[in-house]
């Protein structure tokens, strides 16, 4: 895992590192009040509303690996794999914008369909 | 855009530059023989399966912006958005291994929902 060090990064990876972690609660004390997060959905804007997209996902949570992690002085991006109940290898990679300690900006980026499909197959039984 | 320089991310980018180019044969020769990809649809591996699976990627290609580029010796990690044909903004992120200026290993994170969607619209119309 490749990893190196920067004020944006520092940040990144403690909400990386509490969310998958399953500390929710601690995760969220890195992100801005007025965060956007461009997700797979759409445009997430928002805490409040950023709590209702993330914090489902950490419930279905049952493992993680970073995969790499790199970072400036404002922006950091990651890659890493996760491990949930429905799908059990659900990689993503996120590109942070950090501001005064708090995650202003996300993009987050991982596959649906693999979710759709499980979803799916668990209507289907 | 974030953009640091490592002889790893040079090559990356030089691959990345080619296929959003639309000079698919050019990124190819920064492409290992025995490259391994692992990729939504699962792992791909040699260069003519991974030809196989990229190439027509290219061809419903109509722009893309890089977002961040980050690397180091041996590995790089990529964010961009895509303009395709049958879906309008479909970003990717992609982890590279580099050796001996060639890319061996790919791991590449896109949302197939979209895609999934368009063509079932399209087996519908």
């Amino acid at each position: 895992m490749t990893e190196n060090t920067s004020p944006a990064l520092d940040i990144a990876l403690a909400y990386h590192r509490a969310w998958t972690g399953k500390d929710f609660e601690r995760a969220m004390t890195y992100v801005a009040e007025d965060i956007v997060c461009a997700a797979p959905p759409g445009l997430i804007e928002g805490a409040e509303a950023f709590r209702g997209f993330m914090g489902p996902f950490t419930q279905i949570l049952t493992g993680s690996t970073l995969i790499a992690a790199f970072g400036d002085a404002e922006t950091a991006l990651l890659m890493y794999d996760t491990e949930t109940v429905p799908v059990a290898s659900a990689p993503g990679a996120e590109h942070l914008t950090v501001r005064n300690g708090k995650i202003t900006h996300l993009r987050i980026i991982f596959d649906r369909a693999p979710f759709d499909a499980a979803r799916a197959a668990r209507s289907a039984s």
